[in-house]
């Protein structure tokens, strides 16, 4: 088993075992939306659920319509022979590394399954940190450098991997960030695989979104899915975007999903063949949602920087990715550990995203905050002041309470606080 | 693309072409059950359709406890940790030759999917033709000298594969074949990937099943799913029972699973979940399936027989793999083309399934011939007589038709007739 699926699956079931020994843990382990699903998508799933017929292996056409829709609406016109849907974003990334083959270029840190898959479809994953204070790209100058040293040992090199937003860091790769890398790929002749899954949860929507397939449509294919804007992670559903008259990599894709996974569950086809119409009532789910998230990532965010965390702010999905080198503790193993085990707060080791192992950054995921049960949830999502909900506010102080007795307790101890290195600054 | 996808996209895609230009055309091409989804499998979605969250990877506990029920009934005793589930059996049967690694051998005919995997991950697979008359399972002797000449020649091979009953054949081995070849397995340390699918279709309920697992239960991986018996191939939903204990392999099936599919729709779970209780309503449904299949499969069977084609008859599901080669037309892919082109009939050519291109075998398949309309569907279903249901017989008459015009033709013509080869002989 691969490192990163241990360490989910380990602070997953540890989780379990301390809440069932009656310890408080925070779970901020977990990349889930944590919200219940809208009713237009139950009613559409129900209605859909007679459909038991083997589909397309390409996804239903009425899906594959408004997924282009959704696309075009964004400015990327988009033809219907475009689009590949399949149960999640997960397998399209999978198959995609498969059908492009040769090894892939990964933003350090960045989402667990990338390198895991990689490793499965046999590949080397390059991982190339990310500019100071920027997540989910590569750094442009360092991707060169690294792909031309990889192909000067006889690698064969075929694509780098973007998240915009960003899995693990909730960062937004900036505009100039992204024309650089397009310009890098050209150069380089590397297709980019650009996982957008969290487009539609930018915190703000006046920041500027580009994706590499506005820059170079030809080589750029897209994946999203609506595990995080519509919360159906346990729905499985996901759709790419090919470049333009890519025929010789949609049959390979095709051909791969023919064999592995087929298509998604018909009747969800159908309910996501509706989301991505992007009718009124969703999209105004979506923006609550949104909402929701920046506004209780930015609670957690204050409360690492007031315990003197290095934390750039978040900017899109619910995620942070605090440095707490300053206390002294260890690596990002240290550092997890301790959390857990001392302050009941469940986070994930940074090296479990690509990272040194000596840096104590770690990932915290701030959507299973909103509530325990689907009363509480919806409640935070209506909420025009979810921080003020009794839950929410219970969670959020036992966070603060538990990142403050780790600093005075390590600062009782001696330890030296020391500065973390320049990779993740504290400024936005 | 591999050839096997291509033929079946060919096919449907022909068919679609020519049934939109006016013609008939009768689709034996495709192994879709072709029938209803039963109310209360409806129900029980529809009571689950808010599931959104990320459930465990190796399935529900619900679903595996089921699916642990479902097996232990069959006489093979099962915890639900044995048990992983998937969306369909195919991610099963991907993941399963990724985790066990090295070559697989395959029975020759055997599904089209298997070999194709096994391209994906990067082996070679052995086909074994089965022995006379039998089907889903290469013949043992054949496999251990094709084995041990792979392994002489440096190849590692871990696995050997059976369908029970067989798509594309409608055999099931016997009982006999199956000691030997576990016996085989035994001597040569191979896994057995026993994919058993179609074994709630096996038509007389008198003939003798046996799994290798019942023989073998230590190297033994049965795949199943509700697909076929209970006709949910849309709803993509599929099970794996490994071996008591097996950990090493358990971990690795689950760390593919959770990053290439995650897990089946939540809601079809649940569902499933409740299908592998095998409540009495679900039994009745299957066993009504079970007759129209048999019936159905059996009345081709004699028209292909009174086309004086050289056809075992079948024992499970709803294929059918007659010969043709006494009417001289030429291999698979001549007859394939001859069938639908002058005569609206819709197959697959044997070397889809990796048989030799040379013999005029096709895989015939018999479930969509129930009707057009869900309407149709559910009739044949709870009919006492199918055969006698208008589009039916209208159906049959329209492929005894074909077959004839296709023998007259090629006698005025003056082919000579030739009897074909010995390995799929007309006795039952």
């Amino acid at each position: 088993m691969n490192v990163t699926l241990s360490a989910t699956l380990a602070a997953n079931e540890d989780i379990e075992r301390r809440r069932r020994a009656g310890e408080r843990v925070l779970h901020l382990a977990f990349g889930e939306a944590g919200l219940p699903v809208h009713p237009a998508l139950l009613d559409r799933l129900v209605a859909a659920a007679d459909r038991n017929g083997y589909g397309p292996v390409a996804g239903a056409m009425e899906l594959r319509e408004a997924a282009a829709g959704y696309w075009t609406r964004r400015g990327l016109v988009t033809e219907p022979d475009q689009v590949v849907c399949a149960p999640g974003s997960k397998p399209l990334l999978y198959g995609l590394q498969l059908a492009i083959g040769g090894d892939i270029v990964l933003p350090k840190p960045s989402w667990v399954s990338y390198a895991a898959q990689a490793d499965l479809v046999g590949a080397e994953p390059i991982m190339v940190p990310t500019p100071p204070g920027e997540g989910g790209a590569p750094d442009p100058d360092l991707v060169a450098a690294a792909v031309l040293r990889a192909r000067a040992q006889g690698r064969t090199v075929r694509s780098v991997l973007v998240t915009l937003p960003d899995n693990p860091t909730g960062r937004l790769a900036s505009p100039r960030t992204m024309g650089r890398l397009v310009q890098v790929a050209r150069e380089l002749d590397l297709m980019i695989i650009s996982d957008e899954i969290y487009r539609d949860l930018v915190h703000d929507l006046a920041t500027p979104f580009l994706s590499p397939a506005d820059l170079a449509p030809e080589r750029t294919v897209i994946t999203t899915g609506l595990s995080k804007s519509l919360a159906l992670g346990g729905w499985r559903i996901g759709v790419a975007r090919l470049p333009h008259g890519a025929r010789g990599l949609l049959d390979k894709v095709l051909a791969i999903a023919s064999e592995i996974w087929s298509a998604p569950a018909a009747p969800v086809q159908q309910a996501a063949a509706y989301a991505f119409t992007e009718p009124v009532e969703l999209v105004e789910r979506v923006a609550r949602s949104r909402r929701l998230h920046a506004v209780v990532a930015n609670a957690v965010h204050a409360a690492f920087v007031e315990a003197g965390a290095s934390v750039p702010a978040p900017q899109g999905g619910f995620y942070l990715y605090p440095d707490l080198g300053h206390l002294g503790v260890g690596g990002s193993a240290e550092i997890t550990k301790l959390l857990i085990e001392d302050h009941g707060i469940a986070v994930l080791p940074g090296h479990a995203f690509g990272d040194d192992p000596s840096a104590a950054r770690v990932r915290v995921a701030t959507s299973l905050l909103y509530g325990e049960s689907q009363e509480e949830r919806m409640t935070a999502l209506t909420s025009s002041d979810p921080l003020s909900l009794p839950w929410i506010s219970a969670n959020l102080a036992h966070l603060s309470r538990g990142l403050h007795d780790l600093s005075t307790r390590q600062q009782a101890a001696g330890r030296t606080p020391r500065r973390t290195m320049a990779a993740t600054p504290a400024h936005g």
